[in-house]
């Protein structure tokens, strides 16, 4: 067994062959502007209906990642992947058209870890060569389906975060990338309590804190021993409350943690209150910012938590609160 | 790479442990009546919503297998499973109270096939050794989120199916159980064209159609190889698509074949008419019909292909066909 505790350890070389992120205009108006790999001042993305935008995103988001990497499209094994939608349509559809192997996941805004979880796992069974793991959502899908219609205005208090537009791809590959998966913790659902729909960051900061503990217990591993943890889209409220949750256990995150929310949008013009959120978030933040900042040499162990609210407007509106989940995905440089 | 084709063939030993299902009064009194593990004539089960009875059902279907499997709650490295519920949340606020590692699944109908299939490749990676498979649904909370508010009482055309309130859950081992998974082959996602959200069973024909032919091929068998070769719920209408697009290739699956959809209900008198549907509906024939009888030696070498409809609400209004998926897993029974 290569599992210890709850955290699964790759006996095999799993790499990161390629990647690729596609955004909208705001998300490209952010710090990381220019470090996307595609772009659209058009929320529609030439199409229709925001929901076959989002389901254009991920297209392009695979067919970069895939002409990046070089490979044939029939040397993809196989599609892991999700968004936040009812039934997963982004996905689905994009799915019919990229004609590969389809294994839908459902892990609301952790999708893009559990894609890569999941994808190194099948790679080390031997199962896959080169498996591909999507991630996306698109703010005004997404704003419909569990707020309000965008034609109401309504008015978002500060807790709440900002559904990114934006989609990301991750090719793994046995044998060349320079980015090696080295382990990956599945995360268990906790819930907090919190009822309040506007302030998931705080609904799913128990989780990551669980999640980032139980890796630390399973590998022997502290904080200082990786240039960067991050974790999905805590934003600002979240982010804090882990920070605190690690405190009591007098372990100390602050210096080298960071949360995908905040690395978005610059957060003090852009208007989205305590950052960025959604599944496209952390994935277009990992193939923007984080997966070439390891192949530039920047960082070497990276601990990449993808967060989870598992709500729907139906369960709010039945009173329940806010469960979370986060899955975590431990990076490295090959030197 | 223990892959050929599209299809993963399992070098070690995976097991069906154990298994459970829990379905509500109307499957009881169905053909399968009694076969069930837990059954209830309330269609709550004790709870205030009928989401939350379903989120029940999953708990009660999982406790039930751990039970059988004689495992404690601890040794179960992960849950893999999904719903059919908006963001999945039958599944989330389930996997809340059962307190495992979660790994949510969206593949519509074709949930426990594609459970089953990643749980057994995470045997296979030595990654896991007792993870929990497990698929439910609802036919009060599938209603009203894709149709219509129960008490509208809409008129159903002869070719829409009865979402099952059953859920089914499985247990996977690399050393202990009757029942061996030897294969599984992930689906591509197909789109015959179909509009009609009352004939689903049609627009997932052509995927059922094209992953057991895919099997066929990579496996180098035919269908007289199997006892049974299983769908999940094409039913009526459905089933017929598959005997005919086999026909034309000149293979005759017809006796052999046939749908989970068409073995929950009397179809004369329980008024469903073309059949059962729903994640529910293969898991629980799954664990009440099929398992049994390979553990029983009437069954030797079943197909069991998970058939998925990747529709939402939204993607019809919006004019969009139905996408269809079907995920196959081979099972055998230990001699």
């Amino acid at each position: 067994m290569s599992k210890r505790g709850d955290t699964w350890f790759f006996d095999r070389n799993i790499y990161v062959r390629a990647y690729a992120s596609c955004v909208g205009k705001k998300e490209n108006e952010g710090p990381l502007r220019g470090a996307f790999d595609l772009y659209s001042d058009d929320n529609r993305f030439g199409e229709k209906t925001w929901e076959k935008a989002e389901s254009r995103m991920v297209e392009l988001a695979c067919q970069k990642a895939l002409f990046k990497s070089k490979l044939r499209s029939e040397d993809i094994g196989c599609f892991l992947g999700g968004d936040l939608l009812n039934q997963c349509i982004s996905t689905s559809f994009a799915c019919r058209s990229l004609g590969w192997q389809t294994l839908g996941l459902y892990g609301a805004c952790s999708t893009m870890a559990e894609g890569l979880m999941l994808g190194s796992a099948l790679v080390e069974a031997g199962l896959e060569q080169n498996p591909i793991c999507c991630a996306s959502s698109h703010f005004c899908s997404a704003e419909r389906q569990y707020r309000f219609p965008l034609e109401y205005g309504s008015q978002r208090p500060r807790t709440s975060q900002w559904t990114a537009t934006a989609a990301g791809a991750v090719i793994l590959d046995p044998d060349e990338g320079r980015v090696r998966v080295r382990a990956a913790t599945a995360g268990r659902v906790f819930d907090p309590g919190v009822k309040d729909t506007n302030n998931m960051g705080a609904a799913m900061a128990q989780a990551a804190y669980e999640t980032i503990s139980s890796y630390f217990r399973d590998s022997g591993s502290t904080p200082c021993d990786y240039d960067l943890i991050v974790t999905g889209d805590l934003s600002l409220v979240g982010k804090g409350v882990v920070e605190r949750l690690f405190k009591k256990d007098g372990v100390d995150v602050s210096r080298n943690y960071n949360d995908c929310g905040l690395m978005l949008y610059y957060m003090n013009t852009q208007d989205v209150h305590a950052g960025a959120s959604g599944c496209g978030c952390s994935a277009s933040v990992l193939c923007a910012r984080i997966l070439p900042a390891i192949e530039k040499g920047e960082l070497e162990r990276v601990l990449f938590c993808g967060t989870g609210a598992l709500l729907s407007p139906i369960s709010a509106f039945q009173g329940e609160s806010i469960p979370g989940v986060c899955h975590l995905v431990c990076l490295e440089a090959i030197k």
